[in-house]
């Protein structure tokens, strides 16, 4: 087996498919976002990489507020949707009939019938070249009645959504169990 | 149906597990990561979440480099055992019988098994609070050949690995495929 040189790639398996929302010109808006990840654990701390004309951008720099709201296998069409089309030009709330509620800081719309949301607060702005790098504190969090079990949430009822980048360009579900984590590494040690 | 708040939590579903590599005290180490994903598309950068303490985290402030490496499912033990373990107590190249090599930035440690390498110079490291949120631009990019298809990355050669957080607390592949990207959503439009 040899290794192949591809240039650099933003070459990350697997993606989360992630609907980032603010309030733009106190309107709500959703737009797909698969580059981020957890930034901290204490404080919990989320990262997002938007494209600085985009829209959402815009409503999170006005409230210094926004979400992430983590679909389900089912709401592919509406995630995907939120990727193509811009909120400049769309009420994407009523295109994919979006019920939005808001939680403690009043102003982060949130999905509704998205299973995991997160609720955050700007923590910093980071201008990285095409991409703005937003970095925020997770103030709150808040998962779907049906997708816990025994009060925690189950992934198994949440059924998230995976981006798989390019060339493939496709979403997919989670697929088999190939170990506990801390656990099936200890064969090693 | 409801939403449950569940206090501010590290829930983004899915995460990837990766193994970041650098030279500690010019020896190779990995650490295996969740946190973190892409953080600009050009240049293309990545963020990677490291405790303060970690053994690796030494390494990428000794060199200003690091690599990021993209196990398959079957790699799942090495990758859990990575996390495990710290490179300050145990030889984890060694337990792991990983083939390190090297690219074009010479010290950032490569894993010839992971199917997909990122090789990394930092951009710039910030201190969040429990954890220290690693920037990197991405300078080469490296797929083992087998994972290619005409030249081009293949998801379904490469079989990803991804961490499901805490209380699943698992390793799961990727699953069925929900739609194309750029394509499902049209029909919303």
């Amino acid at each position: 087996m040899g290794k192949v040189a591809l240039g650099p790639q933003t070459l990350v398996y697997p993606m989360p498919a992630m609907l980032v929302g603010a309030d733009v010109d106190a309107k709500p808006n959703f737009m797909t976002v698969a580059w981020g990840g957890i930034a901290c654990g204490d404080p919990p701390m989320i990262s997002v990489a938007i494209r600085h004309v985009r829209h959402t951008l815009k409503g999170i720099r006005q409230n210094q507020t926004f979400s992430v709201n983590m679909p389900s296998v089912e709401q592919v069409k509406e995630t995907d949707y939120c990727g193509i089309v811009s909120g400049s030009k769309a009420d994407k709330v009523r295109a994919c009939l979006f019920e939005v509620f808001y939680g403690k800081l009043g102003n982060a719309p949130l999905i509704e019938q998205c299973p995991a949301n997160l609720e955050c607060r700007v923590v910093q702005i980071l201008d990285l070249g095409s991409h703005s790098l937003v970095i925020g504190q997770i103030e709150e969090t808040y998962v779907s009645e049906d997708c816990l079990t025994e009060g925690k949430p189950d992934v198994d009822k949440i059924r998230p959504l995976t981006y798989v980048t390019s060339p493939a360009a496709r979403y997919q579900g989670l697929g088999e169990v190939a170990g506990k984590a801390w656990s099936v590494g200890k064969r090693l040690a």
